[in-house]
């Protein structure tokens, strides 16, 4: 009864048996190995995206921030959500590789970035000319930190309103197989046909090792970014192993099937949290994590029987008599089973 | 005859198997895993130091640069050898991590730092008060990029002089393995013993998939790494399987095996091209890579045959008519074999 | 009627006379020349503080964000009001000169930090440890963006709050003299007294020609100021002329004696607004700014006649038919005249 | 007899008399009052550039490292002279304002940059692709740091190399008008027309309070550097007395003159010292410095007659018996005498 995050699942067997194929002989190190070469191959293919510039790193933090190293200024604003990942999970490292732009912060229910919200902070931001930070970019999380998924339309919505700025739009994508499932549609139209520049695709959480694409598809900053990717320390020198992990991952619907898996178990958890006595859904459960309040007695009940997860937001106590719910964070992944969950139901009910 | 970089290797079987090992049920992320504590352990245990704080990342680079972050400002001089890795192969990254400090470099034969150079630079550096740069630290490389080795009492030399301008001294060790092959000394003995206040422990190079211990001897600036680290991207969240490599690797011997084979190679590599028609060695083979040079016609005959190598330095040109040797750098590795080497002192010779 | 800026005014007859003065024969440069030595005994004596460090530049952005620089780490928050100098009006240099810090915005009304929302953002930062930024540090404002005054009381409570958290204290005192001039109390009182750490004691708006001192009440870190002082090129070789401005300003009462003029001209321009038909005082009137609403008809009137002034905000607009008040920040400087006064009131009333 | 710098000297009389004329009335802040747009328009036309951005700092080394910051990405290389001010009198400041570039040192007889080092220094780096910084600008400065002067045709051959690997051009003029008053050429003969693409023009030294305008003669680039600028805090809110210096000072010939009159009293020095006993000059007498080497008994009776330079370089020491020849920079400003330099030679040939 595992649900702190999909990153405490390991790897999925298939990614351990392309290790393991990937080993044999010798391969140019630093990322021009055959691998390397095919995961970016896959990549522009189930994109649809023949010249998009495609670059591997062993984290999401690095993908991220790498990615608005590349496209803001140091004197802009990054507009995203309030509780994006890029502002309350990477301890500043946006802020580091932009070399100190401002993440300007927007509101929206259940993790989308309100619209309107956003105009007002574009509007507001750089109206006061050499004095303010200027209007940098946007990013978008899909699936989002609160377990929800925009849909292509929303995307477009807010894409487009950045563009009418001038502004490019990034995703970050850690769990962008998760809302593909959801969603149904294609990679490109969930991304560059609905506005997104530069995705952060994440594999880590999916069931790989540790490897993150950044997809950028316009080609003409790759190199930029492979200067940045290599000052910032993220140029692997084997880096066969990586490619391998995402290129077994990519290769057929292991990646969609994974996260369908993912996706199918929040559902379960999240229906049967739903039906739990005294329990109710804090956002809407639309990928791999349900978020659910539910008394303080069911999370002693579930926490002695060897449940993790953590309370949500974090500054919440189990201690004292109160018996309120208490909304918790509770993540599926690839590798959660339907006897888990069930487990973890009945704890609820008792 | 790949002789084009310890990391065109693969990965020692033993570590492939060790990832799989870890990849049993869940477990933390983000290193509070029990592999990582192990490691953490065994790493303490080795170099008989009992406090000392490690960290894993997943390059060299990211290695290095973050150790130069923590221990200089960014008005300091890192003062390291004219051919440091730090200084020709991490396009600026100790730069990006220390927020612009400024490398001085010093020079001394086979890619030793000559205590007489280094007295000059630190003393030169930062006579003018506010006004330089001010005296920040000293990195030293073993084994070197010129594939020479210091001897402990050389480190102490150096880190002595460096202590007593009160300096924090650092040592890469992406090669320290192969360094402690040659040396024979404990690790205690090359490292802290002789002056070194952080190592980067690099196990890539020796056999490993990809991860280097940062290893500080004075645990007190552990937390501030682990944010520098954090903010650089480089907290893998699963990080079990960083600890798993590495632990395989130096539970026993196998670091230490694998390198006394590598520079075996080396000099098996080094001896046979000493003696071929026209050749002599650049730089003397104290570890695993062999700097020689020989005719342009025994390049070009190796070459035809499959052998892969730089020529070093890389301005040099295998064109046009010339006889007169050219210099190349071949490196071995754990995985280099007695026969490649045969074959090519076969074609030197021919 | 030139209600833009304390900015737009000229230098008092008694600086222009002070640099003529300074101008005699040489002096060392760079800060140890005899009027840098002076004004920093006359500010240690002002302020009863005889060991405080002392140090001038030439902006108040400079000021501001040197002190962050000093008092946060490149990972750490800065708390501050939504509508600070530092994070609406420099351009991101907080960011710069931290290494990338984020500023994390507090509510309150009429530009004074609400305590009970400092004390929920820094619970809030940091809650997920190498996760997120750390706390860093708090920066108050006074007299504020918003025209009033804390109380040195509420300066108190505020810096307490940030001290029972480890954090230090920087007081933005771009119009510290206007504050104090209200206020009546010492500048101790206003400042160390009540938990300030480090004070950007402005002179440029108060009638100097561009000088503003950083006032470090513990005197250890003044060496790394100074180095990120000429890192920044803010160490002006001929400093005699920045100390010369500041040395006749604060001898005597003459800093004093101008703030009190410019904070009379706002009273009078405050209550002359307030009793226009169809205005009202957005923010009370505590120090030398006015924030006032007045008809769209008032301000084309007064405009028409020359009075010059910013709608606040500024994404406000002239034009249109409409009726409805429209908000104004007029602020009132040293050289402000009653006659200015009286006839952009005037125009007021129609 | 104060040789130490022309920074120890005062204000020109009539920039002191500007000063007090541009007090009148108000004026807007930040840089759009009368006097920035006429020293911008006199910038122009002095230099026959109608179409350059100008922007004024208050230090030179702002107006070098901002320079910098414009002209190099983070990872690029910035070729520079070995005793560049960039190099050894900044305190780092390049490195802070480009986020880390790399200062790389050429050699060069008396303070120039020898062509053929330039070549092998720009061919040396970027060699390796991704693991080196990348070629970033050129840097040279007239006059020079050894008080020589380059003529255009020099500077056009290292411009011209520059420019042959894409590289911008920087010079730092903060001693232009000195180079100027010796080579007889025009503004742009000795800039744009030589191949330089942005010029730091140094008021300060040359008998301003303190002022440097930055010249940029492809104005494309302007809004980038206004940003950078505001950023580091360097935007003057008053900024009419930073123009008011310029303007007089650039308005007619009294730039020039006074820069005539230093450099004559250098050559008066230059021929004194030369002739002195025991004596020699170590770098050729260009501009208005003298750098020259006599007997430490007449260093002693100089000093003891109150003469103030320094010992150049600085690590020499005048203490102990020893009678060889030791060096000296001896600087000569606007307000250098003839009474001085005779005083200054009669003591060291006592």
């Amino acid at each position: 009864m595992n649900f702190a995050s999909d990153n405490t699942a390991g790897v999925a067997p298939q990614v351990l048996e392309a290790l393991s194929a990937a080993n044999a002989g010798h391969a140019p190190s630093y990322g021009v190995d055959p691998l390397t070469l095919a995961v970016r191959d896959r990549i522009r293919e189930l994109f649809e995206a023949p010249s998009a510039a495609v670059y591997l790193v062993g984290t999401g933090t690095a993908a991220n921030a790498l990615a608005c190293g590349l496209l803001t200024e140091p004197w802009g604003a990054v507009f995203c959500h309030r509780n994006a990942h890029i502002e309350e999970d990477e301890c500043g490292a946006p802020e580091f590789y932009t070399g100190g732009a401002k993440l300007v912060l927007v509101d929206g229910a259940h993790g989308r970035i309100d619209p309107a919200g956003l105009e007002r902070a574009i509007t507001h931001t750089g109206r006061a000319g050499v004095h303010n930070v200027q209007r940098g970019m946007l990013s978008v999380t899909n699936a989002t930190e609160a377990g929800t998924v925009y849909q292509p339309e929303a995307v477009r919505e807010l894409a487009g309103l950045a563009h009418r700025w001038g502004l490019p739009v990034h995703m970050d994508g850690a769990r962008f197989a998760n809302a593909l499932a959801t969603l149904g549609c294609t990679p490109a139209e969930a991304t560059w046909k609905a506005g997104v520049d530069v995705l952060s695709l994440g594999g880590t959480k999916g069931g790989c090792m540790g490897v993150e694409a950044v997809v950028i598809f316009d080609p003409d900053r790759g190199w930029e970014f492979e200067l940045m990717r290599k000052r910032g320390g993220h140029l692997f020198s084997k880096q066969r192993f990586l490619a391998a992990q995402m290129l077994v991952w990519l290769a057929g619907d292991l990646w969609l099937d994974l996260a369908r898996h993912a996706n199918a178990m929040a559902a379960r958890l999240s229906e049967g949290i739903a039906a739990a006595p005294g329990a109710h859904l804090v956002h809407p459960t639309e990928a791999n994590a349900v978020f659910a309040a539910f008394p303080r007695e069911a999370h002693r009940r579930a926490q002695e029987a060897g449940a993790h997860y953590y309370l949500w937001p974090f500054d919440q106590s189990l201690k004292g008599p109160g018996e309120e719910p208490l909304a918790a964070r509770l993540v599926c992944s690839w590798a959660t089973t339907e006897a888990e969950i069930d487990a973890f139901l009945g704890h609820l009910q008792a």
